[in-house]
């Protein structure tokens, strides 16, 4: 195994405090790596940076015609967003449509990522499925479930037919054979596949250009990218990092964290998808990553090279508001930086 | 800079996911290393893993005894506390000894590290500085303040009499010369110094030991010990690291977090002291690799050992309570394993 770079440093007052190691792919459609650091070749789990690819049988198959699911319901399906009260309200209207409820959703309860969401729940109840922020990806399984005619109970077990056809979506994208010796539990219970860097990135190129798909995956692609550029809130939430992003970027960058250091995304005007992996699992880390190469492939405008500073190299306050340092990408990335 | 070896891995299925670099000191209190891993002599910031050394004036100086602090005020002055009620009415008690209120605290509001007793709050209202987890160790600084006969304003200053004497008090312990080239500040405003982990792992010793210290800063250090052995609660709270290792060692084993992944601890029946640094700031890895040192050196009984295990090898369940992965020891510490 390779050993993969410090790629941001973490600054307190004149010292670095902690170090980030990590990985980033970012390849064409064709495979082809056009940014390689670290490791990119053993398999890593993506968790829930791949859930827009998760969301391909959903549109493909026809079942979010069927249902009459919006665009908000897609976004919702890609999503690992932050139980504001607007999600719940969304992933239930959608179950819904495919006339079920919340008592279908295997996913779990947790309390809204949203500190506010959270902290307004807590005077008056507890969380629900529909508040764990993957319960818009379940509503799409279970949609997708529905459509095809098959009884939804259990589909969230890794050989139930909705897990093996988003496996075999996962297959043709990534180009990786997805064997029970890389299969694991995720969070919300459902298998995640371990899969390298290149291949994550590859296929995200794929995503974002529809180059080597059969039609409907390319049009499915492309359906679940314009959902999430125009509702980016649905995605994440109030000040999240892909919520944001997408805001200010619009179609022109796709980006989608996982949990443990995670993050997959899209650049569709250059045909280049993106895949990182920080070695330690820190979010913090992933998102200042994504943000430098984000800002060093895009052509962007002065005003966006400035809006992306914030993410790039976050300043840290501590809780009197006093600023204590900052997260900064080191030299294996600063080209990257705005 | 040495490269800090990886200590701590995190397991989901059949693969690592994630992996937590690190380094490691265990010293005897001459300063003698009988443990290294990794980079031990690059100052690291300890952050709030070394407030039992910053509460040592509050005793030595007679405040404690002036204004009547109990045990349980001395373990408050010593933690980092989940803000759960009693952690908050003790801070206030506290305050009251010495005159003083929540207005004189200046460490700012954050919610109750306790997740039952953040939500149990927002039914009614938000945190005040009292919820804050280093609200004891502010208001000990107060104490000492108000003890010294001088003006409390600004006792969180790095210039201020009080930060000062806490200043001298680590140099004298550690060893090291703490300038202003090593001087940020701490979450709740305070300075932090950045010590090398050899020279905090002989402080611990000594604090362990009262060896090479005045003999008040000695008795001062045994009674810190004792109050934090027969009040783990008021250390950090139900269920933390630091709480259950203390209720499970008694007065055997001294263990303090630091946030960014440091631990300090001390072992008086050894006469040893131990300070750790997980590279990325992973406080979950400094939690294991802490229970596996403690149990490496400390001899423990079959019962005991049994009851480190959920410490040296957490296992990780998702939100459905499924067993996903568990967080290991790597062969850097593998000896550790009870």
């Amino acid at each position: 195994m390779i050993s993969d770079p410090v790629l941001v440093e973490a600054w307190r007052g004149p010292l670095v405090e902690s170090r980030h190691r990590g990985a980033v792919a970012v390849a064409d459609a064709d495979g082809k790596l056009v940014l390689s650091i670290g490791d990119v070749a053993t398999p890593v789990f993506p968790r829930s940076a791949v859930k827009a690819l998760q969301a391909l049988a959903l549109v493909e198959s026809g079942a979010a015609d069927r249902f009459g699911l919006s665009d908000e319901d897609l976004a919702l399906a890609c999503a690992s967003h932050s139980g504001e009260p607007a999600h719940v309200e969304g992933v239930t209207h959608m179950l819904a449509k495919a006339g079920l409820d919340a008592s279908a959703l295997a996913c779990g309860a947790h309390w809204p990522i949203s500190h506010a969401a959270a902290f307004a729940l807590a005077k008056t109840g507890a969380p629900s499925v529909l508040h764990n922020n993957c319960s818009g990806k379940h509503a799409g399984f279970l949609c997708l479930a529905c459509a095809m005619g098959i009884d939804h109970v259990g589909y969230w077990r890794p050989e139930h037919p909705v897990q093996q056809e988003v496996r075999g979506v996962l297959e043709d994208l990534t180009g990786a054979a997805l064997g029970p010796d890389l299969c694991a539990v995720d969070g919300c219970s459902v298998p995640t596949w371990a899969i390298p860097l290149k291949n994550l990135a590859h296929a995200f190129a794929k995503f974002a250009t529809g180059q080597g798909l059969q039609p409907e995956r390319a049009d499915a692609a492309a359906r679940l990218r314009a959902a999430c550029a125009q509702n980016p809130w649905y995605v994440a939430g109030t000040g999240r990092f892909c919520t944001e992003i997408m805001k200010l970027l619009g179609a022109r960058a796709f980006v989608k964290t996982g949990a443990e250091g995670v993050y997959c995304g899209a650049l569709p005007e250059l045909g280049l998808g993106i895949a990182i992996k920080c070695d330690d699992g820190a979010g913090r880390a992933a998102e200042v990553v994504m943000a430098a190469v984000v800002a060093r492939f895009l052509p962007l405008d002065a005003a966006q090279r400035a809006s992306l500073v914030r993410f790039v190299a976050p300043t840290l306050r501590n809780w009197n508001g006093i600023e204590v340092g900052a997260l900064k990408v080191t030299e294996a990335l600063a080209a990257s930086s705005p």
